[in-house]
């Protein structure tokens, strides 16, 4: 090719990465890719690629976040976002069952940034790894010609048997999701409003109190690692599970597809807060949209055997919302008026 | 911080990133973190992270690409920039004397990018994969608001007796290069070149033809895995490693401060090749500048045992420059005309 001028960009036929969707793109791209190494257990289509490392599987995961797509630095403080950045990889590895150890960071910077602010984005970095014990053990700086751009890769460890794929579900498990639902996703359009009602009068004071829960679980997400400790305290090892950035619904089908079976979840047992449920009628939301289709909740949704019930039923923070059965494709919700409606994915798509 | 308004780039002192430049900032970033887990053996300062695997030690090397900064699609074909992205972070495995096995590959793309485009990319990626023996086990795709930017993380393996850091050169040991070096530089001189006659007359043919070896070097260089197993089979480990990104110089710098010694090494041993010598003169830039100061060589710089010697003495692609001595930051060169000279980095500040 050396010696032509390639814009490869522009090539003869041209097709849209939207036709795809983010998804599409993944299965294309994996598609064409084959394991050679023995110690590649698992690849893409996990939460975490699984890599055998002798007496445990290694788990490595990586997001990049990208400002102006993923975070907008006019109202997410750095700290926040270096927490979030860090917090979002975790769970990545809290949904294989594992613990997280290592992270690199890449990180590309334009000369807007200071030096100070660097200082601001590693100390949420510094708090995260605190938090879930785990090492800064390298990265890439760099610059950028225009935003922020925070690549992390995360290096977690789960004994070999304990290690929990979206595949595993089996027939007459139980569906379990912790935490509440929606409420990042709210926290998200309170915050886009404030900003615009700044933006139109900037001596408004920001209304911003009544939404604190919302906005801090927009702004700094915490991955479930304390879910996967009890689980194990409990003797508990889920037989599928995945993190709930996307939102629930598209998590649904992703475990239901990966395991070759289908799901049942009940309308009414979906664990929304209550703060969140009127944020959401205030914004004209159905509250069940946002926690079905929201995204970036970071919590867990996994699946037990019915044996295991019994030590779950009184957590107070683990909510059984369905089950699994044997009929691929078919993926329904009963609604409170207990009709049966198919379940879908709104999710985020990127290339929309 | 919730409820204000942080525009968190604008704090009240500012201090401008490039004061420290890019090692500066790794440094004072690294001088905040500790390390908690015991796997983790050797965190920033290397060319990989060093993480405890049982049997054998895990590396970890993460590289981001970002268009504009990197690389200029207007020169730079799809397909090479993906063999270049992964074998860039090969080159970190190599440098710790490694094998690399899985990597996840980060891309955000902006709607300017075509199914076909992004396929033409993967299918550089793939290649490398094949000439690597490595596999794609996951990443992120996403879109971007401007350009192309590709984030790689890549898991390496070593025996544990087998690992080389940059710290462990000794007085007395010799200091190889391999291949030749500024060639890839040189390159990148022609190319911009060649865009700007472009730019200037597109109708002129590009005359690329006779710099096809350092055109080569720029767009597709390759990781010396083929030295690492090379060394194995010769049964030599050296005493201290680290790939030539950033130009000779600087990379050996970085050995003699990691090992706490000093350098000393001869002009007229630095390998140049004898197109990139005529081509630097054409340009009007000193053949040994080229090589000292050029980067994205990716050749390997290592030190060796004088005992190893004999063994690599007649190998055709090592050349040996020099010596390690006792007397720390006493790094200097001899020159041709036998003049003793102090050894200085210009690398590449990213941040200048």
């Amino acid at each position: 090719m050396i010696g032509q001028r390639p814009v490869t960009f522009m090539t003869e036929k041209r097709s849209e990465i939207n036709q795809l969707g983010e998804f599409g793109l993944i299965d294309r791209i994996a598609s064409k890719f084959d394991a050679r190494n023995v110690s590649s257990k698992k690849g893409i289509g996990d939460d975490a690629a699984v890599i055998d490392a002798g007496n445990d599987f290694v788990l490595l995961s990586t997001d990049m976040l990208l400002e102006g797509v993923h975070f907008d630095l006019s109202y997410v403080p750095l700290k926040h976002l270096g927490y979030k950045s860090v917090a979002v990889n975790v769970s990545d590895i809290a949904a294989m069952n594992g613990r997280p150890e290592q992270i690199t960071v890449g990180l590309a910077l334009s000369n807007r940034f200071s030096l100070e602010a660097v200082d601001e984005l590693y100390e949420g970095i510094r708090a995260a790894c605190e938090s879930y014990n785990v090492d800064l053990v390298g990265g890439d700086t760099t610059s950028s010609a225009s935003g922020l751009v925070i690549s992390i890769s995360v290096l977690g460890r789960v004994e070999k048997d304990k290690v929990v794929y979206r595949s595993g579900a089996q027939s007459h498990d139980i569906i379990c999701v912790t935490g509440d639902l929606g409420s990042a996703y709210l926290g998200l359009q309170v915050l886009e409003r404030e900003k615009e009602v700044f933006l139109t009068n900037p001596d408004m004071q920001p209304d911003i109190e009544k939404y604190e829960y919302m906005v801090g679980r927009q702004l700094k997400p915490e991955a479930r690692m304390d879910v996967v400790h009890e689980l194990k305290e409990l003797g508990i090892t889920p037989t599928s599970m995945i993190d709930i950035s996307d939102g629930l619904a598209s998590e649904l089908l992703h475990l239901a597809k990966s395991s070759g079976k289908g799901i049942k979840i009940f309308e009414d047992k979906i664990p929304i807060d209550s703060q969140a449920f009127e944020t959401a009628i205030e914004f004209k939301i159905d509250p069940v949209t946002a926690a079905l289709n929201g995204g970036e909740d970071y919590e867990l949704l996994f699946t037990i055997r019915q044996a295991d019930f019994e030590k779950l039923k009184n957590h107070p923070d683990i909510h059984f919302i369905g089950h699994i059965h044997d009929q691929p494709a078919q993926n329904v919700m009963v609604t409170k008026q207990e009709t049966i409606v198919p379940l879908k994915a709104q999710g985020w798509n990127h290339f929309a």
